[in-house]
Formats: C-alpha cells, sequence, structure tokens
C-alpha cells in the first residue's frame, strides 16, 4: 500500500531494524528449532515473540547512552526448517552464517535451542580460530553425549570446544549439570559455578582484542526473571545482573553473539521475552 | 538478504498473503484500536494475533473446495494509531478505507473494538449507497448513547443503520442488549434474536445482487469457542455454524468485510484467534 | 462519600441488586465453603467472582423479556466460615437461610461446594415439606459415605433425600458416578442421565404447584463452556442448554435455589463466572 | 513401605490399572515423542498428563454399565526415548508394542505426536495383514512428503496406508488439508470430510469381525473441547460425540488403538486432558 | 440483612477500612482509567484487584510495628468513568479529590493508568503551591507530547512538573525513556536513573516539612515482582526494595499518593496486586 | 512388563528414588491436605507437582558437590487423607511418621498445607524430647485459636511449641502476622523478622549436636521466586538464599523436615515447583 505507507505499520522486525541488509553492520537471524529439546519444548516461538514484545521498548539504552537509531542491523526473519531433522537443521544454519560472516557482518542468532550455537559458532570460529566464547547458562552444556546422541542442546558447548585448538570456552553462571561436567569445566573450558559478574570482571580484563563470541541462555537468569524458558533452573542471577554483564562487554570486539532458549508458553506476563528483547538492545549497542 | 530468501521467512502477512498491493483484489487492514471498550479492553492485540496463528492453518478450504493460492489479497500490516483519541482514529481509518475502496478493492478490517466498522462501512456505502449490513454479534449495539457518548462500541450499529436512507442493517445471533435496543432492532434494523443460521438462509435468499458488508463480532460464538474477548456472552454459536453462516454467504457480492473484538490475553490456548483466522480465510474464499 | 455518591460506585453486589433487605423477593447469600472437596478445591472463590463479572452483563434478558430492574433482591455478601470446620459451617448457613425463609423470601446460595445445598435444603424444607429437588449435575452425589464421611460433596444428594418423606429428587444430566448410585438413582431418586432437556419438560408438567428447589451444579455443564470447576466431566450439555433449561422452568412455584461448584481459578477467560451470572440472572428473573 | 501400603498411594498409573503385567489384556504405553510437530510442540506431556488427571474420573461408565474393576489392564508407563532422534525412536516403539503383541495383548500407545502411530500399526499389522484403520482427526496427514520428510506427523497415515495391502484407512473428520490429501482420501483412503457419527455408523456395519485398529487425534474435537494440542482446528465435533463414536465402536474386533496429540501447556483448565482420559476409559471398556 | 451482619461479609473495599468518610484522614479512590495507554491495557481492573486481594493481608504492619486498626481511612469506591473519553475523565478525577481536599482529607488515587496523576496532583497542587512529586517509575513519562497528544500516560509528569512554579518533581529508578527526556530529567526535573534508595535518602532528607505527593507507578519494580502491569520494563528494583522506600518516606509531611499501571490481567498468580496491596497498606500507615 | 523395563519408566517418584523402604535412610511422604487453608486452597496437589518437575533436576549438586546416587532416601507416595477431616488427617500422618521414625530413618513430609507439621514434629519429638525447630517462613503462625480453631495452620508453630517443654523454636524471615504473634516471637519462641541468612548463621552455631527439625513454608521465598502458593507475601527472600540457607545447615543433626504451602495451580511457569523440587535435593543431600 505504497501511498499508506506512512500511516500503515507491517511489523515482524525487532523494534525499528534497517531495511537493507547491505549497510547493515549486524544481522538478526531466527532460528526457531527445538528439536532436541529433554523437558520443555517450545523455544522454536522465542524468536517471533521477542520481535513481538520489542514493540514496548525505546531504541534509546540509559544504561549506554546510545540509541539504536544509530546503530546498524537487519532482521533476516526466521530460518524455515525441516521439523525433527537435527542435521539439515544445523546445516541451514551454517549456511545462512556463513553468507553473514562473509559478507563482512555480525550475526546475531536468536534461539530455539542451544544447540543452534554450534553451526553459528563454527562459522565464525573458520574466519576467526582465536576465538572466544563467553557462555552465560544455567546448564554446563559440555557433556559427551546425552542419551547416546553426540549432538545436543546438552553437549553443544561440549562440541564447540572442540572445534578447533585456537578456541578458548569461558562459562558464567553455571549451577546444574553432571559431576562429570564441572570437572570438564575445571580441565577443559574455564567454568564458573553460580557467580557471573566476578569472573566476568577478570575475564574481561584479559580478552584485550581478541575476537569474541557471546552466547547467552536466557536461564542463566532466575526463573522468577525468566520463566519462559524449557529448563528453568532456581538460583540464578538477576534481569539486572544480566543487564550488567552485557554492559561489562562494552569494548570488547564482539564478532558473534546468540541468545537462546527463549520458550514463550511458559511465561503468561511476557517477561521472558521482554527481558531477551532488552538484551538484544543493548547487546546491539555493545557491538562495536 | 536477498541471496537468502528462499530459507528465510519474514513473515508478519496472514498465511501467504500477496506481495502486492496494486494487483490484489482484497485488502487486509489491521485496527488495533480499543479505547472505547466497557469491559476489558485488549482487541488492539487481534489483528497481530490472528496473524500470528495463521501459520498454524492450511490455504485450502475443504468446505469451499478452494484455495487462497487462487485468491488475491494484499495484508497492509497494522495502521498506526493515536491511543485514546478516538476522533483522530476513526478519521484515519476513514482515510485509509477510502484508499482502499477508491482503488477498486474490498477493504477487510481486523479489529480491534467494533466501533472501528463505522468509518469503514461509511466510505464504502460512500461507493454503494444501497449497502446491506450482515451483522453477527452478540450484541445488539444499537444504543444511541453510551455514557452520553455519541462514538462507542455500544452505538456502532445504529450510527450504521443512520449513514442513509439506504443503509439496510441484518442483525444475527443478537442475545444480550437493553429493551429499547430489542424494539429498535424490530423497527428500524431487522434483529434476529440468538437465532443466526435459519434466519440469514432467508435472508441471503432476497439479497439478489445487492451490495454487501459483513461485520463478525466474534463474540457471536460462544465463550466455549472463541473466549478470547472482550465481552463475552453465554449462549452463543458453536465454531462450525459461524463458520456454515460465512459458506452460506457464497455468491453474494460482498464488497466490504470486518472481523472484530478479538482479544488475546483472554485465550491463553489461542482457540480464539485461530477461529479469526479460519473465519479470515474463509471470506477470504466467498469475496467474489 | 455521600455528596459524591452519584460518580463513585461501591460495587460488591450481583448486578444493581436492592440495597434494601427488608423490601427484597429474593436473597442471595455468598457461600465460600470448599473443604470437602475430593479433587480441585478452590469454588471458595465462586461468589465473588460471580458477582465480580456480573458488571459485564445487561439487566434485560432477551430470552424472558424481563428486567431485573422489575425484579427484587438482595445480596447479601458471603458468610464468614471457619476454614476446615464442616459441621458449623454447615450450621452458620442453616442459621442464615433459615432466618431468609422465616422472613418470607426465596433463599438463592452460591456456593461454594455442593454441600452447602443441604443446610439449605434442609431450612426450605422444613417450612415446605412436599419440597421436589431439581437437581442439575454432572455426578450423581449420592453416595452412603465417601472416604468414611456422611457428610460430602459426593453424598449431598442423598443425605437431602433422607430430610424427610415428602421430598423428592430428581436429577438431571448425571453422567458420572458408581454402579451404586446409578441403581439408587433408578430406586430412590428420579435420575435421568446425561439427558437434561428432554427429561425436564417432562418433569415440569407434572410439578403442578408443588414447592420446587433448584441446585444447579455448573459441572453439569460441558467443560468446553465451564472449566472453572472442581471435578469437570467431559461429555456434558452446552451453556445455551442450562440456559434453556433454566426457561423451561419458568412459572413453577420455586421457593429456593442454589448455583455451586464454580472455581475461577481454573477458567483465566472467565467464562465460567460469566455463564454462572447470566444463570444468576435469569434464575431471578423465572423465580416468581 | 509395604507395612503402610494401605493408607499410602503411589500414583502413576491410569486410575486403578492392574499391578501384573502377565494377566492384562490391554497394555497402555506412554509415548512421550514430538520432535517432528510443526507447530506447537508439547505432547511429550500428554501420557503423564493423562494419567495425573484420571484420578478425577469413576471407573463406572453409565454409558456403557460396565466398570474398569471388571476390566484388565496394565499400565507400562512411559517409554524412554532419545530426544530429537526420529528414527531411533520409531525402532524403540516398535520394539514395544511388538512384545505386547506377541504376548497376545492389545496395545494402547497415549501420545506423543501422530507419527508415533506408524511403528504401532505396523507391528499389529504384522499378526493382522487385513487390519482395519478407523483413523479421527482433524487434519488428513496423508502428505507423501512434508518439508522433504518421509516420516512426519504430516504423512503419518500415508504411510500407514502403505504397509500392506491388506491394511484399509477410513478417515473422519478431516477438516483440513492440501487439495492432493482430500483427493487421496477419495481414491486410496476412505476419508469422510468433517463428518463423524453418520460416516462410522456405515464403516461399522460393514466391519464384521475383522481386526481393528483404532487412532484418535484429540484434535479431531472441536478446540473448545480441546484447546490443550499442537495445531488446533476450529469447527471440530464435541466432547459428546466424540464420546459417542467410541461407543458406536463396541462389538468391533479392536486389536490395537492410541490417542495422540493432547499437549497439556495449551490448556490450562485441564479440560483436554480429562477428555483424552475419558475416552482412555472407554476405549478400554469397549476393547474385547 | 441487618440482623445477620456479624455473620455475613459485604465485601468491596480495601481490607477493614472505616465505614464513615466523615471521620477518616485518609480517602482511597479507585480510578479505573486505560485509555491512552500505548502497550497493553487493562489498568482500569486495577482498584478492584487490590481490594479484592487485601483479604490474604494482615492490618498489622511487622515493618513499622502499626496497625491499620489505629489508621483511619475510607475506600471511596470506583469513579464512574466514560470509557475513551480523555478529558471527561480526568474532570470527573478532579472534581471527587478536589473535594476529598476540601474535606481536609488526603486523595489516595489507585489506577489505572498514569494519567490520572495529573488530575490528583492538580488538585492538591491548588492547596499547596511549594509541591514536592516523589516519583518512582520504570519510564521517564515526559515527553512534550505522545503521538501527537498532551495528554497521555507518556507526558504526564511533564504536565505535572508545569501545574506551578513551586512544583518541584523528583524522579527515581527511571529505566526507560527517549534521551530527550532524560536530558530533561537533568535539567527540568530531578531524575535518578536505575537507582532508587540510595537518592531517596538523599532526597528525604532536604525535603523538611514541604508537602509530599507520592506517585507510584508499580513498574518502577521489576517484572519478576510485578509481571501484571502495562509495560514491564526489565531490571528494576525488588519487591523488598519498593517496601524501603516507602519506609523511608515514614515522617515526610505526605499529602497526597497513588499507585497506578497495576493490570491484572497479566499476572496468574496475582502476586502483582498482592504486591500493591501491600505498598497501600505501607503508604496508609507512613502517611502522617 | 518385566522383559521392557530398561526402555520403560514408571514415573511417580522423586527423581530416582530408591526402590526399596528397608534400606533407605530418609522417606518421602506426600501429604496431600489442605483444608484449614484460610485463603487460597489447592497445596494438595503440591507434593506430586514437585516430583514431576524432579525430571528436570539433575542428581548432582554443584553446591554441595554430592550427588544423590550417593544418597538413600525412598519415596512413599502420597497419603490418602479424608477431604476435609481435620483431626482424622492428622491422626493418618501421626501413624505413618512414626512408623518411619522408629524404623530409623528421617521423616521428610511434602505438603500440603503448614498444619502437617504438627503430627510430623509431633512424632519426632516422641523420640527426640529436646527438638529444635528451624522455622522458614512468611507467616508467624503462633496463633492461639484462628476463626475459633485451635488446629490451623495459622496456629501451628504455637501448637509444635507446645508439644513439650524441650522444644525450641526458632523463626526466620517472618513478614506477615497480628502484633500478638510478634510479642509471641520474642519472648516464647525465637523470631527474627523479615531477615534469614544472618541470623541462621547464628543459631547455627549454637546448636552443636542437638536434634533438628526443618520446617520450610515456600512463602518465606518472594512470591516473584514461588508465586505458587496459597498466601504469598511480598518483600521475601530470593530463591538464591534460601539455597543458601540450606547449605548453612549442612552439618546439624537433622532429624526430621518438610517443605509445605506449595500450591501448582497459581504458577503456570511451574517455577515454584522446580524450586521446591532443588530445595528437596538439597535438603535430601544435607541430611546426615
Amino acid at each position: 500500500m505504497q501511498g499508506l505507507d506512512d500511516i500503515v505499520r507491517r511489523k515482524n522486525i525487532f523494534l525499528n531494524a534497517d531495511s537493507d541488509y547491505a549497510t547493515a553492520k549486524v544481522v538478526l537471524i531466527g532460528v526457531p528449532m527445538d528439536w532436541t529439546v529433554s523437558y520443555r519444548p517450545g523455544s522454536r516461538f522465542g524468536p517471533q515473540g521477542i520481535r513481538d514484545v520489542s514493540e514496548g521498548l525505546e531504541e534509546y539504552s540509559p544504561y549506554l547512552k546510545r540509541s539504536l537509531a544509530e546503530s546498524s542491523f537487519y532482521d533476516a526473519g526466521n530460518l524455515i526448517l525441516p521439523f525433527g531433522n537435527v542435521v539439515e537443521s544445523l546445516e541451514l544454519i551454517s549456511r545462512v552464517v556463513r553468507r553473514v560472516v562473509e559478507d563482512g557482518k555480525v550475526p546475531f542468532c536468536l534461539g530455539g535451542e542451544h544447540l543452534i550455537s554450534l553451526p553459528a559458532v563454527g562459522e565464525v570460529a573458520r574466519k576467526y580460530p582465536d576465538l572466544v566464547i563467553l557462555h552465560f547458562d544455567a546448564h554446563a552444556d559440555v557433556r559427551d553425549t546425552y542419551f547416546g546422541e553426540k549432538l545436543s542442546h546438552a553437549t553443544v558447548l561440549r562440541r564447540i570446544k572442540e572445534i578447533g585448538p585456537g578456541v578458548d570456552v569461558y562459562q558464567f553462571g553455571i549451577r546444574s549439570g553432571e559431576a562429570e561436567e564441572f570437572e570438564y569445566g575445571q580441565t577443559v573450558t574455564r567454568m564458573y559455578p553460580i557467580e557471573v559478574l566476578g569472573p566476568l570482571e577478570e575475564v574481561v580484563l584479559k580478552l584485550g582484542s581478541r575476537p569474541v563470541y557471546v552466547t547467552i541462555d536466557i536461564d542463566v537468569v532466575d526463573p522468577a526473571f525468566a520463566p519462559g524458558t524449557g529448563t528453568p533452573e532456581p538460583g540464578g542471577i538477576t534481569a539486572h545482573s544480566i543487564l550488567r554483564a552485557v554492559h561489562m562487554m562494552n569494548g570488547l570486539k564482539i564478532v558473534g553473539c546468540d541468545l537462546v532458549e527463549v520458550a514463550p508458553a511458559y511465561d503468561q506476563s511476557r517477561s521472558t521475552e521482554l527481558l531477551a528483547a532488552k538484551l538484544v538492545r543493548e547487546m546491539l549497542l555493545v557491538i562495536p
């Protein structure tokens, strides 16, 4: 309705995302996959839910004193994935992220389950072999196999660590896992149980200009602040703290990121989606 | 992400609406207004909710043995309305509908509250002074004033009747109102209390080729089938019956229509939005 | 705020109930008791919920073509009951209903669990020893004991039948119970399994001028129409049918009634409370 | 707590299922799989939900005038499936159902998504090559592939039809699908669109003593009666009608059955689970 | 039911409010207006919701070691407002508050949307031209216009600041707004972004005996503690902190106050209403 | 299905509880009683809800660096209680707990309302007359009578204190009650209003080897973290803090405990049940 575009809004994008892929610096990609979820499925509706509620947010951040209006990002919409087919879904994610990376842009995936981080990190690490992963989560996700499967949301950080010798993984806020996973977190990755802000402050200081990929599982936050997730784990940090964590990463060379495991059906109030949307806004403002 | 459009979906339209306004025959217009609602507000989220769940529907109708793929309609998105300003909101609706009518297309408004039918019918009646209104609703909506206001969801059908001497109003399924409204329904409009299918069958027979505007308030259906509405009224018809009603209008010269009062917040199951989406699909297939 | 009463509303009564007990013909009594409930408790919030949503209703009934404005009823509010003490609670109900009956008025109790009918019927039967009970319910409620208890929602109709030799009990719509209860329903009470309207039509014809007490358990209606109840039983009648049932009792000499088992917490849409409120309105108009 | 078993209840079985597999005639098997679901996942919680609410039901059926106490069935609990792995999950279902069939018992699977019917029917058809499938559903589920996949909830009835030349498929209540599916339903299976009871009555008459497998997708019922499902489709039959359908199959030689697509998260009132539980009870009483 | 008042409760007031307006010191006024809300409407049900849940509270405050029984307040009920008519609604609020102020009492409005503070403050400031506003909110609400409107929940604090030169506005906890609003908050009002308790402690010290009006938007609290609001903004303070804030105002000369934006429909658990009710109790105990 | 037990799970126990009562050290007992609840009933569904969601937890605790696999506990299931009969219900609880204590095991009751602690503590105190009660709660629960009743959830800690002269009661986090209760808490029990961790640290130090019974009312936690409870009281501690409290009791000689007042119906997200389940796990690991 070309002549009426001033009074009509076609809304399915995050806030006022740019309409031009070519000139955008960051690209939001919705990845509605939740086939390997072990407890409550539904994160396939996360990306669209986050977009929907973004309408309730301002573009300006009083924390960072910057506005999205000065930023440049494109919302690519949701991938069309074959339901229940894990291998093909991961390949499709790889294909899209690869293109974004090749085009010199920063991919920002909205999950979906945590397994989607594997192809995304894989493509980013292809360009940056010394990639540092900053992982915020309630769950360690470093099993070797889960119910016999190598590819699972419960094994994803281990698979990521195995991408290459240059890849380092820091894990924050972990408060659930098997004993073996916490051992792995002491010996292979660098895991900080339960705590987030203290350890993050130290880690940030020593990263210098290394390329960073940030992966936030919304369940790092306590279920009080984010009940809309598949495997809520009581005892997490506050919404205020995860916002602080994002602000502490201001200045890092972030070359990729994702936000996963938002499952709207379990939160009638939509607070989880709103928190996720606010985290997306702040991350967009922090990406250099 | 032009090169990736085959695997990425930008979804904020009703099912697979056409991408070209110019060639479309019907134009869907979201009208997120609910300022004069007297009981439970929230129908402003109706249009987007209907679009969201349309993903769960097929394009093919086994009732009509036709598919939307053969139809031609454009989803114009939602109007941007000034919250709480009734007069300006109605003017804005008029302006958009007028353009659609002038362009030779059929306007199909998704409410929002029932008052939005007034400017829409007004514009359609400007072109078709002998317009027949087929009104499906639990409430009579024919008061003269409501809490002192002339413009209200509770007065809208009376205002519509007053548009011009050529305008006829048929009311079906009415099961709530003041005594005066039922009197008005006997003398000025043609009101059929409680019943829908029987009376409709008779009315349809005598309409011939007169231009018809269909306005469906979702609460004509029983709250069991459509709990997500502002003023549910027990004792209504079934989802099956309202679908039948739509099919009975197949063959009429429908030149405008709307579907109003879907308020998603009161139906966690989303059944109301789904029923509305299915009604939109069937109406789109019935519009000649 | 005496001087401002025209613009301020103090609302905790059913619709526009009379403010004067002395002149009222019918007295609504809220009975928030649910201690003997076997499955899901919460009907203690039924009476207030019904009052709350009554705001969404008109006073005029297009079915009966009468308005509450012409009727005369008083809303006495909720009884203050000792939580968990069955015997004292029942005594308190008796005391209030007795007074209402002695004052020549018709008591109309809003439950609460079904056991509250026992003291209410007891007091009414004291005045009318040839009382006929018309009982609408999904459950037979005619066990002799339940988990060893004589006083239970599951035994209430049996206790009522035992009040005196003149008391007759007709049961409609029953679709759940033990085999023994259905036997009892063939030999002692007159039970019509599953069906409501057909049997009711016959029964009404032969009641003549006998005094009638009507007890409606909202779960006689299908859970689709009334999910907000403690023990929903699929396969019930529609909202439309229970309204019809009420209208069929127009003309009977109704001297007492109750509506029980509305448990708002299980129905986010509030449709159950609305249906109950509408039934209360229609019953008020039917009481002679 | 052996000495206290009289006062303690270990409840995770359907009503009062037998405790002995060896002597049971029917075996309930929970199949919590929902990986290929295309719209809303969550049916993995169906089987346990149905067991939970069965506590609210009686063992006696006033429809059939029989009690489960006279019946003999065992509740085997839920299968432990590898999340997201379709092929292995189906093999596991096959393995369990095969054992049940070999032991001369009737398997009764509780889904989970509809794809679980494929391995179940496969095993039953191995014993009864002339098996008749009675399929109740809103969706045709007879695509050849879905998003490129041969194994999907949307293709399951086609795969079932392909099991062998002796297998006949009757489909009732279908009201959603692609045009091709309705064609297939005219030429390959015997599909009755929208209607259930009329066609079923005719079909039952001609089945004689042929072995029958019944598969009920809960969404054959209207969302008003069963909102807790993944892909609700407005315009379905009532709870009363699906109960009638079960009763009409009384007398058939039922050798296997399933009830699928109950997704509790979308129905806060738990009415869907209750309807499913009641259908399970009635089916158990109808199985010869 | 005069003779039975000891056992019957007519409950539509906040806790055990006084029954006599004349002698009350504070007057609670329900203001069910939400017409200019920009995101999720529904705060019109806030006042009644707060009253409803107040039943779950004690009258005694262990924080302040005082009981409402020693306090004196009257609950005036809800204003009857013309739906959707902003100007008339504001005039009606003015009229009622003016009367309360003239009668020498402290008005305490329960919203409803934030715009209702404008007429309330206006009337109080007429008596106290040097009024200090203590404003607790997630949103700055100091735009000049919003979608072209001067009168909006998003402009209300600016309009309040403009009431007169003597009026001072302090804003606490603000974490959302446009850049211009935060500028305004530095230059015209005194805005403390994000923080509440620290700044409040300082401000309280310098207020001395100046008359104070307290306006609390429930969304100053994090959505975890108050999800039932129209525009939740993650990253807020805790319920414990807002209670502390109220206690820090003990000793101030509070001459008016309000609590706004409670929208019950978005919080199934009713925690938001309960927090609001507790804040009302504590405020009532703090008002001198 | 003996030969298939490796692939089928019969789940109605807490996590992987032992299957042998005889060798278990701790015995979980579900006590589904909520008859004396004064505000919102529903805690009868607490025990089963806690078991259900325990599936989403790991057996390993990263806080205590121990796993339930090394622990030994038996889940006895739910008691079968006579609905609404307080006296018999308490006797039944006594009978079961007595047996567990006599068998040298630690009873761990899952409520249900708080009154269930009375018989449980009674039996434990029979063996340990110098028992110390550590009570975590929002409410004092030390009235002498409540609505005339001696036995009530609101009087339970007073009744417990009266069990014998050797019994000491420490109360933490209390933030609601009558003035008299706070007096009682200063003179008879040792009550710490509002605070938990500070006072607990001190108390733990002086308990030495005295036998300890821990009773946790989930509402000691703020409604943000545990909305699913009967009488939520805003201003409580976090989930993180109650976990800390449990860990601080590590090393005490715990001889009995309970966790009460989880009412699942008020928390759609199931976060409350999950927090409760996690507390049960941590308590099981802390019991010596």
